[in-house]
């Protein structure tokens, strides 16, 4: 596991290294006293810069109205080595638990924005909420990442990426095709 | 590679066994005699029913015009097998070469859209544009998976996933925490 002490700044144009492969993320809020986190599945990278990512936040996680009251979250990456944490983390509500406390996680400042950072997860990205319109019929927020904060090792940490009925795909190994791109495609 | 006569129907509610973990998909379309296909990693599950997809066609791709119009396309799942086929589509444009017949591939008819499904993928998911509202400020689509196609197997395929800079991500081993979810959350 990571810590936040050990991480460094990082190109906010870049985070689609680590989002777009698709793996499960967890997001933290403030709103007030109260903080909370949700697991994520369902996000996706829009843009490099400025540094932008839809996430659908259903508006039954207690993290929803925190995120729309503060217009903020931390988008934190965690690696297998947390997978039993994403799922209990997934599978109880911030309305009857702190869950930092619940799972033994540390609650880090960031750096813009008031919401926690999780120490443990492998990168922390801080958002801004920029475009709700489709937040009210399709639960679909778009943030930008406003600071980035990623451990330096591994290089190409094992995330978890969620299929559904509890079963989960581990990311594999990598493959470069660089050599088959256009120069102005990489 | 897979065969389209050998798909069977799949639950459309259940597309997010294969797309919730990132894969990188092949989207193809027809607007009147033009047919098109585009790599895309920029996805997202946002609903099981109706079944919807969030996509980020940028303006760029001559793909965007051709959907736009149509306001329908197939969502098709290639395996690892393709992997170089799915780079050569993402490296080139539609505005000047048949890409059904520059990469040899097979297109097979819907039973619900008229845009051509790619035979060789593991699945083909037929979609219909049901919101635009963010298209021109975010090139950003929610489609309704209106009719599902997948081969029986294998029941995991390989699947690959993009990580930029011409490097990709290629599915790892599953596990389950079946027996860590609350009934209601599976």
């Amino acid at each position: 596991m990571s810590d936040s002490k050990t991480k460094q700044d990082y190109p906010v144009q870049n985070v689609r290294h680590f989002l777009e492969p698709g793996p499960v993320v967890l997001l933290s809020s403030r709103s007030g006293k109260e903080t909370d986190i949700m697991t994520l599945g369902w996000h996706t990278v829009l843009e490099f810069t400025p540094s932008l990512v839809g996430c659908m936040i259903s508006a039954g996680n207690h993290s929803h109205a925190l995120i729309r009251t503060s217009r903020e979250c931390v988008i934190n990456l965690p690696t297998s080595a947390l997978l039993d944490t994403v799922v209990g983390i997934g599978n109880c509500s911030g309305e009857h638990v702190d869950k930092f406390e619940k799972f033994s996680l540390t609650a880090a400042s960031g750096s813009v924005v008031k919401a926690p950072m999780i120490a443990e997860c492998h990168a922390n990205f801080e958002c801004k909420l920029v475009e709700d319109s489709l937040g009210d019929s399709f639960n679909f927020f778009i943030f930008e990442v406003v600071k980035a904060h990623v451990s330096p090792s591994p290089q190409k940490p094992e995330t978890v990426h969620y299929c559904g009925d509890g079963e989960f795909m581990l990311s594999g190994k990598h493959v470069s095709r660089r050599g088959l791109f256009k120069p102005e495609m990489l």
